[in-house]
């Protein structure tokens, strides 16, 4: 023994020894992410080795290799999902110094680990790496997701098929010690209900079972192979809308998507408008929250019926839902969501079981919430950055959720902000005179033709389901705005021109200038020249205002995180339009009103239910579903409402 | 950047910087134990520093040094309980190398670390080490319970009142986060149940509340200081007693004890006639877990009533155990640990509610389940062996529970074994023709004078309660025989004499030879002398076989104990008899009849009920709950079952 340790710390912390901390990353060229430079080999289908593949990708500090692969598309050998058990992910590190584990140790000879070898589930990225992965030994599943995703599939849910030999006096292991030592790449815990059902199905099954397992934990011991059941439900919990997809996580099919009106519509159209009636009666809460159980439950017996699969072998769920459906989903008080400051009870939802939510799955089916950045930016837009890649691609992008409450996140390849905008009803049609929601009857495309001669028609119309128009969704309410603003029957302040003016603009269209009681409104569709203009569907001045208000907001939003990261519009290289309503806008629309920023119509693209995708990674892939985690860190949310500079810039995007 | 690290891995393992593996233990001595030298540092009342103290202790190797402290009574600082994350368990390392963890590295300056500073729950002694322990900055409480057993309080039930600031739009910390920032030293997780209240609690109570915390589970939030009230129930959980105590576990008073019959008596006096009665009907199962938990609940009520206290304000509760009454409290099937190889689901009870049980206590209390070290060496014996300190004393001593099923465990300071002997009913009075229970009129001690005369008495008994005697409880029937083998009325191979021989070595008792039925007997308890035999309290022949065989096997049990570890009957220093049969047992007759080895009686000592003792020290210590945990790595299960020896040795321990 000698007095004490013969090294200096300094020694220590350059040799990289000691365990790495997250919270102190080094980076090599003072941004926030490190570059990992990957070499990839592989062998042909006769076995023989093929040229190396190079790639290079980019991630935040502390991010494992084995995540960074994994997020972006890269495979490497792993059974346990990277956990640090299988000892299966074996990379080389051929630049850059990294720490050494017992797990290291254990795998590999001291000439491989001098050489650079390491399991790459346990190298944390904290600089920049150059990593050799070797060829595959067995064929990884992916399945493409999102917006081009490709995911590599290590669902949560797995079942594996074991055969355990029967015990002994010389062997008397427990039931569970037996099992878990068969799946040793795993570290399985149990608990109650499966230990209660344990002893029986062994010997009844002849120690032939299947284990079914969610994460690290053993939720189930099924007699015989079952291994090619593994349900699993996406869904996006809208505040609107609510989508479930059943997938088959083995291989990443869809098998049934259904969607329907939450029902917690009766209780209010929007997120404040619940928040407000859980305010008025404390029992409402609770009604609120059965209601979201139940729309859950309906979708999950739906897709289970069209896709013939029994309930019971669906055992995991993903929910997306912003924080207010998030928080009425598990039956917490949304009322602090709803007031200033506007604080959640946790960003983190707690883990749960379906059964709790009121869904009639595996009994001990689990349900992961989306974590969510604030109040107003929740698990659904988290779900959106994962289905989108917000925090794993070098361009500047900028993503957009319009609805009433509208999230904004924008990165420029190093830094990501969000931000929430409160843009009012005009989108999902609440306040809107002649609104709707996006259903059949809705119009949703409006072209005009100021100068239409005889037949020629001078509006044209694009109605959902191609019937009778009855009224106007959010996306047609952008159209009518940006047509009428393109042929100049609205002014730049956002006024209808007087009617003289009018003639003299758009003579075609100036006999659709009408009133309504005392107020100016733009007749869209007259069934006949003699129709009452009350009777027809119209765009009203106080339309016009609130879709006013709304895309000042958000353009507001958008151009302080924009300000924030030192970027003008020009920089912006995507636009991604999410949610259904960002599916209908036309993006040469969004951009004339300025919904968006002025860009070429060709960088501004539909993302379509990204919410949903993001669930549905979350099902696939625990890397994914960890990446969203991560992206908790990783992203800053501005707060707008105590900016002192919000009001000036609002009043700045006010015109058209 | 280099092209790999630059030292060897042999180089790396010699400084120890490597995490070090609990399964490669460096021991000194080649015993299986490593030894510590600690130096204790102290200031007076004056605040003066006290002369050091010296205290050696012997752990198991990988045990860290807070916890060596800890089981030997010597304290040092910490709040967190030895999870690593209050950074106050501050020690130096005067002799022998230990790894630098990045907790040191926050903790201490470089020359502090070169110096020898850590954190003493962060070292592993896995070799020989002298620690330097400096004066403590708070007074630790301690409470002495089991064998003489100084614990130090740290229970996993804690309780911290703070009082926070409000959210503000500059500080939209979630209401959990603001919460758990405020208790730093502790990484707090909460389930749903708690984030459904937390936003209510924290606005009503002006955000003043107190944290209700078990290990690191935040159960709940309560408005204003409740930090007085920190309540938890020990349970021995018998096959036929239960008993219960109240603790506060804040000072370590036990604030109300009760016992009573296990309500599943009716299915059945011992664990094999339970575990048949599930194997009967399949509903039985479900009754006996309704029984165990009216039996908890029953207790749980009487100690709350009898101290005054609120069952709300009783957040967990600790259960000792034999493997049986664990499976059927929580409902897990008894079957494989009734027949051969005799298998536990589960060495390690899963956490439970303990309302799951069936108790009306705080809706989330939890209940803790000592862990088993096989099907027949169960949780109340772990327990047992935490309350006596059967791994931390350096003399060799063995543990003996007497009852139908009796555990043995045997130490000789490093190594430590266990083993089960079938003692079969005798002592629970099941199979003896006039046992009874250890109740009222239950005769528990005999002297007997083979030349008493006139108006001396020939037989003088002990009757529980001081009424007339109406049975024979197990260590009567331990004292009857040793008295009949005394006086030489019962022969060495177990035989009563014949009445011509007993006349002639016991006038005084020949006249109480008699017979019941064909059977020969020796007469108790005679209410005249014209009592019919078969109306008295009687001794049978087959009384003294069925006590015959019990010793039989018990001393079988630790006679190969003994072997095992190349001791001899005069090694042992001291003999732990515990249950509530060793309480009553003589220590002479136990050596006479050969139950215990011939030792003097002053080295066996009944230990009382150590179970219970050992449920509360767990309560009181996450530590000590902690031990509980690495007795099952220390101590090695013997079966002796398929030991070819067993019978041989079996038969050469039946005669008295």
């Amino acid at each position: 023994m000698t007095d004490g340790p013969d090294f200096s710390l300094a020694d220590v912390a350059r040799e990289g020894l000691i365990e790495p901390s997250g919270a102190e990353p080094a980076s090599h060229d003072g941004t926030g992410r490190v570059d990992l430079a990957f070499t990839i080999h592989s062998l042909t289908e006769g076995g023989a080795e093929a040229p190396p593949t190079q790639r290079g990708v980019r991630v935040p500090p502390g991010v494992t290799v084995f995540d960074a692969a994994s997020w972006n598309g890269i495979a490497i050998d792993s059974t346990c999902g990277g956990h640090g058990t299988c000892h299966k992910c074996k990379i080389r590190v051929e630049g850059g110094q990294v720490p050494i584990t017992r797990h290291d140790v254990r795998t590999f000879s001291s000439e491989q680990i001098a050489a650079g070898w390491r399991l790459g589930c346990l190298v944390q990225a904290t600089r920049d790496l150059t990593v050799e992965v070797p060829p595959l030994t067995t064929r990884p599943k992916a399945a493409t997701v999102g917006i081009g995703r490709q995911v590599i599939l290590r669902p949560a849910l797995q079942k594996r098929y074991v055969e355990l030999e029967e015990a002994t006096l010389a062997d008397q292991r427990t039931d569970l010690v037996r099992l878990t030592d068969a799946i040793e790449d795993l570290e399985l815990t149990a608990d109650l209900h499966v230990l209660r059902r344990l002893s029986t199905v062994l010997r009844e099954a002849d120690f032939k079972v299947t284990a079914v397992i969610v994460d690290e934990d053993l939720i189930d011991v099924e007699p015989g192979d079952t291994t090619a059941a593994r349900y699993a439900i996406a869904f996006d919990l809208g505040t609107t809308t609510v989508v479930g997809t059943l997938l088959d996580v083995g291989t990443g099919t869809p098998l049934a998507v259904t969607s329907m009106l939450n029902k917690q519509q009766p209780f209010g159209g929007d997120v404040i408008s619940r928040i407000s009636a859980t305010m008025m009666d404390k029992d409402t809460l609770g009604r609120l929250q059965q209601a979201a159980g139940a729309t859950l439950a309906e979708l999950a017996g739906q897709v289970c019926r069209e896709a013939g699969i029994d309930p019971a072998q669906v055992y995991e769920v993903a929910i997306a839902g912003n924080a207010t459906m998030t928080a009425l989903a598990l039956g917490i008080d949304p009322e602090p969501l709803g007031v200033a400051p506007f604080v959640m009870s946790s960003a983190q939802p707690p883990s749960v079981l379906a059964s709790e939510l009121g869904l009639t799955l595996h009994p001990r089916a689990r349900a992961f919430f989306f974590p969510a950045l604030g109040a107003y930016v929740g698990g659904d837009i988290v779900a959106g950055m994962l289905a989108t890649g917000m925090d794993r691609d070098k361009r500047t992008r900028l993503f957009i959720d319009v609805g009433t409450n509208c999230e904004i996140v924008l990165s420029d390849g190093d830094t990501i902000l969000s931000t929430a905008a409160p843009a009012g009803p005009a989108f999902e049609g609440g306040a809107i005179r002649c609104g709707m929601r996006a259903a059949d009857g809705a119009i949703e495309v409006i072209k005009l033709d100021p100068n239409a001669l005889g037949e020629e028609p001078a509006v044209t119309l694009g109605v959902i389901g191609d019937v009778e128009p009855r009224g106007l969704c959010g996306s047609g309410l952008v159209d009518a705005v940006a047509e009428l603003v393109r042929v100049g029957l609205l002014d730049s302040s956002g006024r209808l021109v007087p009617d003289e003016s009018a003639k003299e603009i758009a003579p075609a269209l100036a006999d659709r200038m009408a009133k309504v009681g005392e107020e100016r409104v733009f007749l869209l569709h007259r069934p006949t020249p003699q129709t009452e203009p009350a009777e027809c569907v119209y765009l009203s001045q106080r339309d016009v205002r609130e879709l006013q208000f709304a895309k000042a907001a958000i353009s507001t939003g958008w151009t302080l995180l924009l300000e924030q990261l030192g970027l003008e519009h020009r920089d912006i290289q995507q636009v991604l339009l999410a949610g259904s309503f960002g599916s209908y806008l036309s993006p040469a629309s969004a951009v004339r009103i300025g919904l968006v920023p002025k860009l070429p119509v060709l960088r501004i693209v539909a993302a379509g239910n990204v919410a949903g995708e993001g669930a549905k990674m979350a099902l696939l892939s625990v890397r994914e579903r960890a990446g969203a985690q991560a992206l908790l860190e990783e992203v800053a949310y501005v707060e707008l409402s105590d900016r002192p500079d919000f009001n000036d810039k609002f009043v700045e995007q006010l015109s058209f």
